[in-house]
């Protein structure tokens, strides 16, 4: 009753912003996401009828509160799929650093997802694990895939339809791409507070629905052709969308720092030089820049060479859950 | 056949953004402004049977090309309301610095339309006044009043019923201005076709006008109650929304730079320690924050530490046209 599994995170090329189930996660719009080489959970758990409670170890350190609640709840969802009551030990290792503005929850409940259910000798299908661990966290479901996947939003009530798909695996095509830490990396919205805000307030979100079917044919299309502007055309046009949502909020808010503005700027620069790149920026400051290998060595410098930029973080493309 | 004015320029707290008709300049939102005593433009008209053509002189220097063309447009449209055809010579000192970002097309229009009229003996109500102002440039309709106005959009193909009318004189209240001048305030896309891009092509533009009226109404109730918390959310907001709209345009673009984001920071960093201020922005980089007496002193000082700031012009509510 102990299984190890690892997950990667990922980077939404179309965003994943709004939900409408807030309690088994349910978004708004299907999203589409590239799973990253360079940043990974690795996840152990234990189930035993000598435990009296669940435990987390995250990096060594016991987790309690929020964090813990989080787990503990995700796995009740396992042990309600298989029948059992039993307590888990979970041990997880992050090579996700908080500071570099990627989502550890998705890769952590991707891989926690798939050790768990494994534990317990639940023998799911990807799509099955997919909707299992959208549960946890919403883009989580996208880590279950190497490469390209799409989260599709599905119809049904009981969110059994929304669950990720592989679109291309890492193979694929060497799309790289470059997190750009900024110094400051403070935010004070929440992603979860400031999706819900977004949704229930701004006049746009109508126009951001709307939207996201054209973006992710174009994307598919793109990625399908490998054609690097077409994708970063619509990614960072998707980006900028769902970030201008955010400003039409009530009251309104923005993730964007003052470095955030001049890392978009040196991107669109670096365009106008005839070097292809792109950005996209999550829910915080830190921004994500497209890029193909060839171009690595001048995406890095000129990156590193702005001021309020603490640090560059270089990702290829990456696998999907893989069982330890 | 002489007549010289002065009118003074006017920065839009609900934001005139789109139109629908650009033949005669017909907005799709109605927007509301403040006069503003700093910046102003000083125009003589001088019609004469001896002139071979129309003459512009900006500042003492002759103007041709697209400015000249748009002047002695706007003089076919005075002539042709006084049945008249004669050239004029046309002298205008502007007080308006470009740099600051306010638009000096409207303190400009405003005034020539005064002068003009008045130099051919047309003796025209505010409301026709403003009506043809309003064809030289949009937000110039505005200006002919001082304090609050409101431009009405209308409703007539024609244009009849588009034009502002007051809502308070200057004297009414003592809201102030602080321009914050940046040192580079290079803008790639201009308002005209910025707007008109969005309109076009954004996803947010419904978004947008549907929260116009909304808008409208608070501001007015803040002005009318004197209550410079609803006056600033609103604008600030409304702005912010306004923005938006540019970042769905279809390609995507931006009037703000770091330095923008470094001054809204300020602003609301201002807000939570307890000096109340907003901001507001048009269609460039270039920020106004809006403030109160008692408050000068500590906006001013904390505006000129920003580094990437170049200046900042402090200004109170304006007059209207005036003849001199």
């Amino acid at each position: 009753m102990k299984a190890t599994a690892k997950a990667h995170t990922n980077i939404a090329l179309i965003k994943y912003w709004g939900k409408r189930n807030e309690g088994i996660i349910l978004p708004t719009n299907s999203s589409l996401s590239l799973t990253l080489d360079g940043f990974y959970t690795t996840t152990s758990v234990q189930f035993s009828e000598e435990y009296t409670n669940d435990q987390f170890m995250l990096n060594d350190k016991p987790v309690a509160d929020e964090q813990f609640k989080r787990v503990s709840s995700f796995l009740d969802l396992i042990r309600q799929k298989a029948g059992k009551s039993l307590y888990a030990a979970v041990e997880s290792t992050n090579e996700v650093p908080t500071a570099a503005g990627f989502a550890s929850s998705a890769s952590g409940f991707a891989a926690l997802a798939a050790a768990g259910t494994k534990a317990l000798g639940l023998d799911l299908s990807d799509k099955e694990l997919s909707a299992l661990t959208r549960q946890g966290s919403g883009s989580a479901c996208r880590s279950i895939y190497g490469g390209f996947a799409e989260w599709q939003m599905g119809t049904e009530e009981n969110g059994t339809d929304s669950y990720a798909v592989p679109i291309a695996p890492a193979e694929h095509w060497d799309l790289r791409v470059a997190a750009v830490v900024l110094s400051s990396t403070m935010k004070k919205v929440s992603s979860r507070a400031g999706m819900k805000r977004t949704v229930e307030t701004s006049p746009f979100y109508q126009g951001w629905l709307d939207s996201i079917p054209a973006d992710m044919k174009q994307i598919k299309e793109g990625i399908n052709e490998r054609d690097f502007e077409k994708v970063g055309e619509v990614a960072e046009a998707n980006c900028l969308k769902m970030h201008a949502t955010t400003l039409g909020a009530n009251p309104p808010f923005t993730y964007w720092h003052d470095t955030t503005m001049t890392v978009m700027q040196a991107v669109r620069d670096l365009r106008e030089k005839g070097v292809p790149a792109y950005f996209t920026i999550d829910a915080g400051p830190n921004v994500k820049v497209l890029y193909l290998p060839e171009n690595e060595e001048v995406i890095e410098k000129t990156l590193r060479t702005i001021p309020g930029v603490a640090d560059i973080r270089l990702s290829r493309p990456g696998q999907g859950v893989t069982y330890l």
